[in-house]
This record gives structure tokens, C-alpha cells and sequence, in this order.
């Protein structure tokens, strides 16, 4: 690594919060205190599986811009009725898709990005939009700086307005600014822009389910065992 | 007040750090280290003089859209000549510019808005860009939720644009957001667009060109001796 960044953004869901067990949990102890039987399971596992399709339409103009919490209630409404789970309220698909809002982080997550914030700016660049990126932050005891939410550019990774838009906001050289992430496929997009990459794995992200991201396919500029380790490898 | 705010926004500039203060002092010390002789006072005062007419330009159209740091620049140096300081660089110029990322908080303003941030969502609400109030934030120690720069909105405070898109990026209603500030017109403006409003004085902000703002000229939602009443009187 030639010289350090001076700011690194955090891919979020599944690098830095874990989605799978934090909906699943809450989801379950919803469904008991209501009353309301599903798979929550599968639910929550078919509702990530609509996430990069229901992107999709919104990247080639299929539907016009809206945010990741839109994009999750019409994915919802559709797996709802789709798994006929009966009894659901319109406030209840209101809280259920705030779910999003109140994930848990992995454990390192935390202590890891508190350290790094007393030598860098950090914060999350996700797909998420900034309200959701900072209820989650709040709720969590998450630090960060700023807030890169996807409405911010009017885009989502791996559109380069997003790693970009960053830089311009901070008003650094794309060089100067670490994308780091759980996912090879968001350190590749930020590097072709001209970013610096590190990656950890989150071997349990996507349960059993898990396909990939395993280990860094590429020569990111830092592989590290997890954030705290991040911590380490940049000196803080 | 009928129900709290769940955010809370904060003009900067003045309302939370002491511009005039700071740059002096900094500016003085800087002229002295490197033997460069002016009335560094005169110069902020008239740097700050040409705040709202470099705004203007950009408000009415007759320049492009452009940071509030690029507008310091071209003020910095229309200033330098006409003051005849002579023996600055371009490094010593950018250095100088970025003064404005480096202001001191008022003494009461970190402690105060490390309480409402207990409570409440907290950012600034400033004509600064993102990347000033953020250097600045790292530096004073101000913990903000969220940074609300001026280039997010293309638009600078009055103009509606910047409270209601504060709003919207927080997906709330505007009535649930309060503007927080030292100065009568930006709260004015604020409640035009429907957020609630919060004022206390800061009678020494522009020294001995003080000329307004010394109390509340209207029924805000809440009048503070300053941030720390802010919270007390927000139960924080």
C-alpha cells in the first residue's frame, strides 16, 4: 500500500451488519408475539434474493429512481402474499420493512470502526438510503463520520456515481478513499474507479446459502480477518 | 411545543463555532510565523463580508452552481489584492482557505449536542460543503449523526430546497425535524417550510460588527441561552 487513505467507506449489509440472523431473529419473535405463522426463514431469505433484481430495474430505467426502503416494500408485499402469510396489518409491513433499519452488527464491527475513526473519515457507502443507514447506526452504536446513502447520488453499486460521488464529496482523488468490503464484486467496481480496496470474508452472511466471497479473489490493497483486524493492518 | 422533533439540524456557521474568533487567531499566528505583516482582522471581517453576496451569485444564477469553499477562494483572493498582502503561495492560499474547516466550537456546543445526540438524530445544517463540515467536525470533536452539506442540495439556506431535502433524506415529515440556529432569517425560512425551530443568541459572533440577532425576534418553537439550554429544555 503506497500511502494510507485518508477516508474508507463500508459496504454495510452483510460487511458490517448481519441481515440473515438479525430479520430472522426479530422476524421470529414478531411472528410468536402476533400470533402469525410463516417460514420466517425462507421469507427472509427470498427477500435478500429480491434485493439485486429489484435494483436492477431501477439501473436500466425500468423503473424510475426510488429508495432501497421502496424497493423493499414492493419486494415484500409480492413474498407476502406469495408465502400467504395471513393477518399482517399496514402498520405491521411498515415495522417488518424497517427491520432493515434495526440490524445488528457483527461483533468486531463496532470496536473495529471506532478505532479506525481516530485516524480516517469513515462511513457506510451502501445500497441502503441514508435514513435507513442512519436509523441503523443509531440504533446500533455504529460511528460513523457521514452518511453515503444510495439517494445521496441517485444510484447504486456498481454504478461508479457512487464511488465517485464520494470522492467529490469529500472532495478527496478517488485514490485517496478505501472502499472496504465483505464482496469481491464491490472492491472490483471501486477499484476500476480508482479506489483503494480492502476485503475481510463473512463466511456465515448468507447462512447456508452462502455461494461465495468466501476469501479475496484479487489483490486487494489490504485482506484482513475482519474489521478489527482492518484496524490493525492500518496502524490505529 | 405540541411533540418533540426526532431530528435535529444546526446552522454552523456562528451558531455552533466561533468563525470570527478562530480565524483570527489562526491567521495572526500564521502571519507571524512566516513574517507576512496584515490586519488579519479587517481580512476575515470582509472575507466574511462577501459570504452572502458570493452566495447571491450561485442563487440567482449568474455563476454555477460551485462549494462554499470555492467561493472563499475567489473572495480570499479578490481580498489578499485588494488588501496588498504580499509573499503568499498557492499552498499558503489553499491553507488559508481551509481555515473555514478548522473553526473552534463555541464552549457550550460539544457538550450540548452530545446530549441531544442521546435523544435525537443531530447534523448540521450549513452552507458549507460536506467536506468543510466534516473536517471540521473531525478536528472540534462535534459529533454529528449525519452531515447535511450544502452540495447535497445544489442549493444554499434560504432556499427551500436544503431544509425540505433535509426532510426527505430523513423520510420525515417536515414538521418533525427542528432548525436550530443563532440567527432570526435562516429560522424564519425554516418555518416557512414547515420544520419546527429553535433559536439562542450568540451576541459576540461578529465582534464589534455585531448588528442583529441579539435575541429572538419571533415565537420560536424554543428559545435557548444556547446548546446546553437547547438540551436542558429539550429534557436531554
Amino acid at each position: 500500500m503506497p500511502q494510507p487513505p485518508v477516508a474508507i467507506v463500508f459496504d454495510t449489509f452483510g460487511s458490517v451488519v448481519d441481515w440473515r440472523s438479525s430479520l430472522i431473529a426479530e422476524l421470529t419473535a414478531f411472528g410468536a408475539q402476533r400470533g402469525i405463522a410463516a417460514d420466517w426463514a425462507a421469507l427472509v431469505d427470498a427477500w435478500r434474493a429480491a434485493y439485486q433484481p429489484s435494483m436492477q430495474r431501477v439501473r436500466v430505467g425500468e423503473v424510475p429512481w426510488q429508495t432501497l426502503d421502496e424497493l423493499h416494500r414492493t419486494s415484500l408485499d409480492r413474498l407476502v402474499a406469495e408465502f400467504g402469510i395471513k393477518g399482517l396489518t399496514e402498520a405491521d409491513l411498515q415495522h417488518i420493512n424497517l427491520g432493515w433499519h434495526r440490524l445488528k452488527p457483527w461483533p468486531d464491527s463496532v470496536a473495529g470502526l471506532t478505532r479506525l475513526k481516530s485516524r480516517f473519515i469513515i462511513g457506510p457507502l451502501s445500497n441502503g438510503n441514508v435514513s435507513l443507514l442512519l436509523n441503523m447506526a443509531k440504533n446500533a452504536g455504529i460511528p460513523w463520520d457521514m452518511i453515503f446513502g444510495s439517494d445521496l447520488f441517485g444510484h447504486f453499486k456498481p454504478d461508479p456515481e457512487t464511488y465517485l460521488g464520494v470522492a467529490r464529496l469529500l472532495g478527496l482523488q478517488p485514490g485517496q478513499v478505501m472502499m472496504a468490503a465483505a464482496h469481491n464484486n464491490d472492491l472490483l467496481a471501486a477499484r476500476k474507479c480508482g479506489l483503494m480496496t480492502a476485503f475481510w470474508p463473512r463466511p456465515t452472511e448468507y447462512g447456508p446459502h452462502q455461494a461465495r466471497d468466501y476469501e479475496a479473489e484479487h489483490a486487494f490493497d489490504v485482506v484482513a480477518k475482519d474489521i478489527e483486524d482492518l484496524a490493525t493492518q492500518l496502524g490505529v
